[in-house]
């Protein structure tokens, strides 16, 4: 069932308000199976309400409308409406006693003005809202159905879940949708759609490929979405699909839906009963802020060392002078003392260490802003590997995080091969 | 001139995302004067994207689109804008190089999946996107101007900012404006307007206030914005009501436009000559992540301890065992300890230190959840201070970590009186 989604509201197109309510809904219908082909904003004005419900009527079957039903006098919605299907306004008492039960609350009584917000359209189905003054209005022409509900996201939500979506659900309008999505690292989109070129041409016309890559911190959800009658069928042919596509990515997939890394690794350390510490330099304390924003992480995380300045990697995590003298504070041979350091002090199964130049300043020719290195301690030894990276700060030390995190991950899955090791 | 906004993507379409863009887009373009007339979001196909782009020109002066850039075969927006505007693509080289820059940053060259994104209308114009790989297009025809940009709000931010606009401004379509923006901490939107009243009643009818909150951070921008046709005597007019918006408010106010706590917090040690270190138990290491997030923090930012156990703060920082036994970890006396320790091992002017119970467990009845106590050292004695805060443990973290840099700051400018002290 085709449908567009239409908010009214002058706030919304002046961006003084976000239009959550568009989202939800979309989530709720797409839950449903229920396409929304379109979402428009307009003005609280007749002209421009009048066009637009008209023409979202010609282009599909079910128009859901927020907004504009409230006591002020910009709201002229039900009018609207009502003049569109050829109706006429009249009192509805059911209305009236919704209003005056929750004017009681605040020990009021409802007078004239709400007798006016309880005009409603004689032929619509009214949709009592039971947390608000203003019900939603169900029409229906030419097989086409218009909802028009109140702006307020709550008593939308409310009347969504409590009065729209049974009653569609009533006229078995509604289909089946099953999502299932991975979330990724270590490669970008453009290199994931290529490993997956075969895996999209094959997959059946129920089942679609999604890529949602997140710039801020490099991750790349996949998200496989079916759509059918039955259920259960659907549900076998998207588990099939998905075990390929994990299959195909391997370890490139870390998990599911909202899932991090620094999750995972928590995860891991928690089953496996290991502790963990973290010696940083360029990184500057943000692999111990992911490693602590994981409620109860303090059964398995010990603390750090934010060693910014050569004399506290000395003082504090004990590398030798000469190691910084000989190879640079950026060197694989101080991030391994550093990593050595933690392990001593902190006594703890896992370290991660990082040291490098973030930028935007501090680089040389041999060693150019970028060059970071990160090692991890673990029970049998220290894996110390090399970044070259960007000229962006920020960056640098959000990507460095996460290749860190994802290390320690596929070393404590035992599968840190050269396979499985991520391009960056 | 009538603006209509065309947002493309399924992702908002599901509910995915929500629709933050066209938001964004609305109140910059209310700033200049911009009437946005509808916004509508429809999905990434070849019909849909034509239609609507057609209605749209029919309806309004101004199209501007976002989303369906990428390099993914599901983003179609190029090829469609293309051929509705009777154009072809062809290789650019402006965008090509654009494409080199940016992926040379990363070690890496473009191949040729690369020059497939390069393509693009002939007869546009082509407005590179310094920040990203897809540029924006700006078509003309019958006296409309469309123009397609990325759907990444970043990019989209950059190339309204830096070439919508300013091509608008150009053409005489839009006026002159002018703005002027403060950033705040310490009180929400609602007292900020409260202390504001009797100074947004005065404003002359040119100059407007916005309210700008980042609920992420608790940072309140306050924008001043004026218009008209005479830039001179405008900035005039802005000078004089911004400087009387900055002694309403006085030390709330801490920068401008993208200033940062850390940022200042760093410019004020620098100039002072002062060195700082940071003792974290709670926060994690969220205040040296914000610290080192400023380029040049090695001149006087010398480390870090995360003492997360109660083991690393006795060891670490000579925090005293029977202090931890007597008071516990999250208590004035442990929190004095800290940040004495700290200031012993790093030999800093200054110490931040925290602890406190992040939750969502680990509080108790005498010490709930959000129970937090921060200490700065300084030259001449010790401040702390107890902070009740909520539930939530990424926003407890963040709200320490703000409030304990904008204490410093206060102490940095000799200005922590109890009338300047914010409430939290």
């Amino acid at each position: 069932m085709k449908t567009i989604i239409v908010n009214i509201g002058d706030e919304i197109l002046i961006g003084q308000i976000v239009n959550t309510n568009a989202a939800w809904m979309a989530t709720e219908l797409n839950i449903y199976g229920i396409d929304v082909i379109k979402m428009m904003t307009v003005s609280d004005e007749k002209n421009a309400i009048i066009d637009t419900v008209k023409s979202a009527m010609n282009e599909s079957d079910l128009v859901l409308i927020t907004g504009g039903l409230g006591p002020t006098k910009d709201d002229i919605t039900k009018k609207t409406l009502s003049d569109l299907f050829n109706d006429e306004l009249a009192f509805h008492q059911e209305s009236f006693d919704n209003i005056a039960r929750l004017l009681e609350q605040f020990g009021r009584v409802p007078d004239d003005r709400y007798r006016t917000q309880a005009l409603m359209p004689k032929n619509a189905k009214i949709l009592i809202n039971k947390i608000g003054t203003a019900p939603a209005m169900w029409f229906e022409k030419d097989n086409k159905i218009v909802v028009s509900m109140p702006g307020v996201p709550k008593e939308m939500m409310y009347l969504m879940s409590k009065e729209v979506l049974p009653l569609l659900q009533d006229r078995n309008i509604i289909q089946e949708i099953v999502h299932i999505t991975y979330i990724s690292y270590g490669k970008g989109e453009t290199d994931l759609s290529d490993m997956l070129e075969d895996f999209e041409a094959a997959l059946p016309s129920s089942i679609k490929l999604a890529y949602l890559p997140n710039t801020s911190n490099g991750y790349v959800r996949l998200r496989l979405s079916g759509r059918g009658s039955d259920r259960i069928s659907l549900e076998n042919v998207l588990n099939a699909q998905a075990e390929a596509l994990n299959k195909t990515l391997g370890n490139l997939i870390f998990g599911k839906d909202n899932d991090s890394l620094e999750a995972l690794v928590s995860k891991l350390l928690l089953e496996k009963s290991y502790s963990l510490s973290i010696a940083e330099s360029c990184t500057g304390g943000k692999i111990s802020h992911k490693i602590t924003s994981v409620p109860g992480c303090s059964k398995y995380f010990m603390g750090s060392v934010v060693a910014y300045s050569n004399d506290m990697k000395i003082n504090l995590l004990g590398v030798n002078p000469a190691t910084i003298q000989n190879f640079g504070a950026v060197s694989e041979e101080t991030v391994i003392e550093m990593a050595k350091g933690a392990k001593e002090t902190f006594k703890t199964d896992y370290v991660i260490a990082s040291s490098g130049i973030a930028g935007p300043e501090g680089g040389t020719e041999a060693k150019p802003v970028g060059t970071i290195w990160i090692a991890i301690a673990h029970p049998s030894g220290i894996f110390a590997k090399k970044l070259k990276l960007g000229n962006n700060r920020d960056r640098n030390i959000e990507m460095t995080s996460n290749i860190a995190l994802n290390t320690l991950r596929l070393l404590l899955l035992n599968q840190l091969n050269e396979d499985l090791k991520p391009t960056y």
